[in-house]
């Protein structure tokens, strides 16, 4: 068995599937951070969604005024959403990009650049900047995704 | 080629690696289950989204009442929504911490927390349980997964 | 370095895994695609989300107008949701699917019909096509996601 974990250990020693394995982690953390973001927007704003949210802030009619929308929450939540249209491609066929044995500073440019479109959308989109700010960190991290994805069926196919 | 192949089966043969397909297709399988759910609510409770979709219950103004939103389709559609937000990491990271040769007992540790908290966080949303109930179901699974994040990144550079 | 690199390429070699490759690029370009349909009604109907967005149809009273609901935008909006519900189980379980040694023809057979499957319910859900068109050809995706997550847990655990 330890010489099949061994093998496994090659695979995160490759320094692109290293490089894949970094970028991967820090999206999706950014990702998972837009949870914290509208939890932050719903408990100042008080705007919640579900009954049982709002019990904390007392009983019938007082905690009912609480279930309702607020540009700021939906504004996270947009954004949330954008993340996950635009991360899950990158996740997905950044994996068959780092298997597809690119070279190490093709495969850094990809996921640098890709990386730091999301995090420019998430401040466009948050703060927010007027357009086309946050339109054109969108398509940077598309146009990278698009990239990677012809480079896979590149690979896969000649 | 059959060379090749077993190759490829040492990785389902590993022992951790397994242990991530396994809990990783429960929590996905349980994710798609949502789907079911809401159209389960969507029939019960004849409330859908597209005209076409009414067209069973009658043409013109006896259908058109149907189109409408329920409180209990719009609670399975957010719980549907918050294990995407939520299993998307954890299948994305969880990989990766999978090909990162964790100890096994940690990596079963990691994901049947996750897969818990995951299946109580569904029963707190659609019941509805009290809060804490949900959030703390929640943040369990989000703090198992910033675990794995910190492992990954931790094999990787140190 | 060039040996853990060489080992790496086995994998996108390896046929079932080029076909998982294949397929998965394709469904999630074609998932990506939403997000233009999705841009496009927002243009041509003037139907717009943020306030900054419309900003090039003038300022105060004029833009406002253009911060609204429209059917075409929302109807893609829900088609591109439905990918993301069902495309990153297709993606995950697809892939511990490849790294479980299935046929070759079985593994096309699935990863064809779920393609086809999904660019039918892409097309059921714009034009729109009358009921139970889009709903066959959800569930015809839904049953070979299902049928793959049955054969990676019968290959973990038998």
């Amino acid at each position: 068995r330890r010489g099949e974990m061994a093998k496994l250990t090659q695979l995160i020693n490759n320094e692109v599937f290293r490089a894949y394995a970094t970028y991967t982690t820090i999206v999706l953390l950014k990702m998972m951070l837009m949870s914290l973001i509208t939890a932050y927007f719903r408990i100042t704003r008080k705007a919640f969604m579900n009954p049982e949210d709002t019990d904390a802030y007392g009983k019938g009619e007082t905690a009912k005024k609480y279930l309702r929308t607020d540009p700021d929450v939906e504004r996270a939540r947009r954004s949330h959403l954008n993340d996950l249209e635009n991360i899950v491609p990158f996740v997905g066929i950044g994996l068959l990009y780092a298997l597809s044995n690119p070279e190490l500073s093709m495969a850094l440019l990809h996921f640098r650049i890709f990386t730091g479109s999301r995090i420019l959308h998430t401040f466009a989109y948050l703060i927010p900047l007027p357009q086309p700010g946050r339109g054109l960190s969108w398509a940077v991290g598309y146009a990278v995704t698009f990239s990677m994805a012809y480079n896979v069926l590149k690979t896969v196919w000649l």
